[in-house]
């Protein structure tokens, strides 16, 4: 898109978007606001938006001690912490890059990832040492490892060197920081998508890319200081949806919630009521999780006025009539993807639909994506890239342009064609937009499995199981799984000469060796053929069909 | 301030923000809410956004047709009507500058203008013809008139020449327009301040300021789609204070009650009941001639939920105290001015103080003009330009930085000085910060009143006599004295019911409460007006040249 320059404007452009602004000025406005975080042994932690700048200016200065320049590469592993908050700030706003990274990567990705960004420094917490430490002797770039951990650095069991304590780097730095005034395109941070290519692709946020965001973000959620947020969104995902710096930048109460199992989400409900939280995020499976945690309560807590903001995939309705029904608390639908930073629709009511909408209706326009949030541009093209009607019939790809959507992947020449002549980001999902402007995804192009929140590309999966001596052809396909939204079903044709010789234990350890234990299939059944279409492609279509049942017994 | 860049990002860096962009998401976010315009014969006139932006588009498309290209600046003086709200997107959106312009300037500032920003075309409502009119002759770069009038062109009656009809140009146009992709720095609008030197100064208004403006203030202030806001703010001053952008952006229902005068107020306040207005903006003598016209009805209008942003200068505690009792309405203190956008601080209430203040401290607290929006340093500073505590007691000169704030007047090289080496504007304004980062404004620097060396306020002053019961309003300045360098003079009107019937003495008894006794006014005048500016403000500049020996002979 070319850029066409006007008459010049008379104000101060040397003022740049910068994330350090956002902490600053939490801590002045709301220097008393609470920031409540859970310790590894389920012990709170608190202090105030006040405390947490001084430590996040003492973590900046520990940065130059450590050798880190400005647009430096550090990697991060970390749970939904009150280091990781300081993380969020303290890295980039020294002019460093924070790049994101899934403890759910093999270590054969979080190498790849390693190396591909150039990382010079690993924070890490100390849970997520071993998939660090698989990864090391493949990280060719990295020159220490920042371990973030209650105890002394001596008591850190580690392969890692060299090594340093993240509470002693900040003791030995002073509590204020001279904020360099960092071009607000510079990159801030960095997530890297699981992919359908196989290798993961990195997108790299300019410090402009994240404020405006968070900006837009709390304006569109309605987040002020009088809200309670909570983070459930794991903050490796796509900069925990943005919700730390939306919250912080209007002064609202943190909870941090450590790590969390689905199976521990008891605890997570009695923080949830205990705070007062009034504002959450998460995908369809850990928040239909919870719902069935609060259902086994008595009483069931009342959440009225709480707000679940939900994405990923569409939450089943269900669970929102649940949600309401049984705890009075509201299922806001939303949609976004690496590449636009998280968020590119909320489904927000309309006062005049609220009055004119039937019940019924009112719960079938929830169901639907939501909303274009303002700044961004969305359309919904054909094959051929023409722009399709907004009568919320008819069907095309999504595509997005804003200031915050990716233009480009780093590194990656060869996803060239993920974007358009004029600007636009090919997000590979399909759905229509009515005349209210609500979007409704229907498809995705691509065939990725959803588990848990997570994506496994079945193509990749596929590809891998083809690689075994024995296989001639192999689709995976995701089915409805009552917990993990999806589960891969892989189906498998053997040579002649292997039928009966190699069983599914087999298929599944050669996966072993590219895909983490939870991205695996949970069934792999042999067949004499795979259903194609009529032009010879896997029919995945009759695939699902065929077999929608097999995980939904759970 | 030296900008640093870092390690490239991956975003759409072509995506620039436009103010297009505001009003083709309402469009299509909200296109059937609401916006009420009063016609110059009281009768109401409805449409919609889409409506609107179907008219912004024809205004842009018929820019070119006048032969206006990107970058040229066309003036505009329009009252509070559905027609500038189009203007405030059309002009900027083309990529030409809108230039508002006061119609209470005198014909030779408005020349003055004009010829300062080679404004090429005059955008003006018949009403405001005649001063239009008596500036023309010295206005050497115009080349035609717009005139917005519900009448044809031929019945207009004007020695302007070449002049076009507003509605026969969107009439002639299409309704649909390519906009440029603007670059975000170029000017969108200007305004010029009446300021204090004689000659009007330029500010130029880049697209990226209106827009971060109007997203922090709708963010700031809570404006949501079901808000309905009343364009009180003159659309001439300071773009309306941000509201009818920031109230777009939201699809928050517009009410834009055209030209009224302070005889008129009870069909202002017919309007707000009507319309069920929640969200206005003035200043307090608008506010305050408002509020006597609601307490003159019977039964009182229940304003509750209704807040209005008060700035200006500061709101009188019997004010916001006489709206709450009596209407319910809640009156919002903010501080800003022409050079910083309009918002530099907004009084928004903190859970905590809340619950911790007792009623009277609230008060207190609410005179206060708020805390300092995201995305602005504020900081106060002695004469030597050393920062000061924010303890609340420490008062300086308040220098403010920030995107949206001014860099430099428009070709003013004279006024350099009113700017720091690191970037901040010099506002003129004292005040103190207190620990909760609530600025308070005592004065302005050249407002203050310096007596045997010592500082008097003259605005406490004022604020205090206006609290007395039988005070209309007041105005205090600082007079030449051969003994004290300068004493206080105060000249107040009383309300009809109290003339005669309250004495200097009185005033200066009711003033010695708050104030020591060397502060005192040495005289108190009775006055049927305060002399104002062209912009509302007291005429301190007027007075003190009418009583310039009132006190030589001392």
């Amino acid at each position: 898109m070319e850029v066409i320059k006007g008459f010049p404007a008379t104000s101060q452009t040397s003022s740049q978007l910068n994330l350090a602004t956002i902490i600053r000025h939490a801590a002045r406005n709301f220097g008393r606001q609470e920031i409540v975080s859970r310790n590894q042994d389920g012990t709170p932690f608190r202090y105030t938006y006040a405390d947490a700048y001084e430590r996040v200016q003492r973590l900046a200065g520990s940065l130059s001690s450590l050798g880190a320049v400005v647009g430096d590469r550090i990697g991060v592993l970390a749970s939904n912490s009150y280091r990781n908050h300081e993380i969020y700030f303290g890295i980039p706003g020294s002019g460093a890059v924070m790049v994101l990274m899934n403890p759910r990567f093999t270590a054969k990705e979080l190498g790849y990832v390693v190396n591909h960004s150039g990382i010079r420094f690993i924070f890490a917490e100390e849970e997520f040492l071993p998939i660090v430490e698989a990864a090391a002797p493949m990280c060719e770039t990295v020159q220490g490892y920042v371990i973030l951990t209650d105890k002394k650095l001596e008591d850190v069991e580690t392969s890692l060197s060299p090594k340093y304590s993240y509470e002693d780097s900040l003791s030995n730095a002073v509590p204020s920081y001279d904020w360099p005034n960092l071009d607000e395109t510079s990159a801030s941070s960095a997530c890297y998508t699981s992919g359908t290519t196989g290798k993961p692709k990195g997108v790299y946020y300019s410090h402009r890319d994240v404020y405006l965001q968070a900006m837009m973000y709390a304006l569109n959620a309605m987040i002020t200081v009088e809200d309670c947020m909570m983070q459930i969104v794991p903050m490796f995902h796509v900069l925990g949806w943005g919700t730390p710096y939306a919250a912080t930048m209007v002064g609202a109460k943190l909870v941090l919630p450590g790590s969390y199992s689905l199976d521990g989400l008891d605890d997570l409900i009695e923080i949830l009521v205990k705070e007062e939280v009034t504002l959450s995020a998460g995908v369809p499976s850990i928040l239909r999780a919870l719902l069935n945690s609060l259902l086994q309560m008595d009483p069931v807590p009342d959440l009225s006025g709480v707000r679940f903001l939900c994405g990923g995939s569409e939450p089943p309705l269900s669970m929102m009539k649940g949600y309401r029904e049984a705890t009075g608390g509201e299922i806001v639908h939303t949609y976004g993807s690496t590449e636009a930073q998280a968020i590119v629709t909320l489904n927000v009511p309309k006062p005049w639909l609220n009055r004119e909408l039937s019940e019924d209706e009112r719960w079938k326009l929830k169901k639907k994506q939501g909303q274009i949030v303002v700044g961004l541009d969305v359309k919904i093209v054909d094959t051929d890239g023409k722009e399709l009607a907004h009568d919320g019939e008819t069907v095309g790809e999504i595509l997005v342009r804003g200031p915050w959507v990716l233009g480009k992947y780093h590194d990656a020449p060869e996803t060239k064609d993920q974007f358009t002549e004029d600007g636009y980001f090919r997000t590979g999902d399909v759905g229509s937009i009515d005349t209210e402007g609500f979007l409704k995804l229907t498809d995705r192009t691509k065939d990725l499995i959803k588990s848990g929140g997570e994506w496994i590309s079945s193509v990749d999966m596929e590809n891998e199981i083809v690689n075994h001596p024995a296989v001639l052809e192999a689709a995976v396909v995701g089915l409805p799984h009552p917990k993990w939204e999806e589960r891969p079903l892989a189906l498998v044709v053997l040579g002649q000469e292997f039928k009966k010789k190699v069983d599914n234990k087999e298929i599944i350890e050669h996966l072993s060796r590219c895909f983490a234990k939870w991205q695996l299939p949970d069934e792999v059944l042999f067949v004499d053929e795979i259903p194609k279409t009529s032009v010879g492609k896997i029919d995945k279509k009759l695939i699902r069909t065929q077999y929608v049942d097999i995980y939904e017994a759970g």
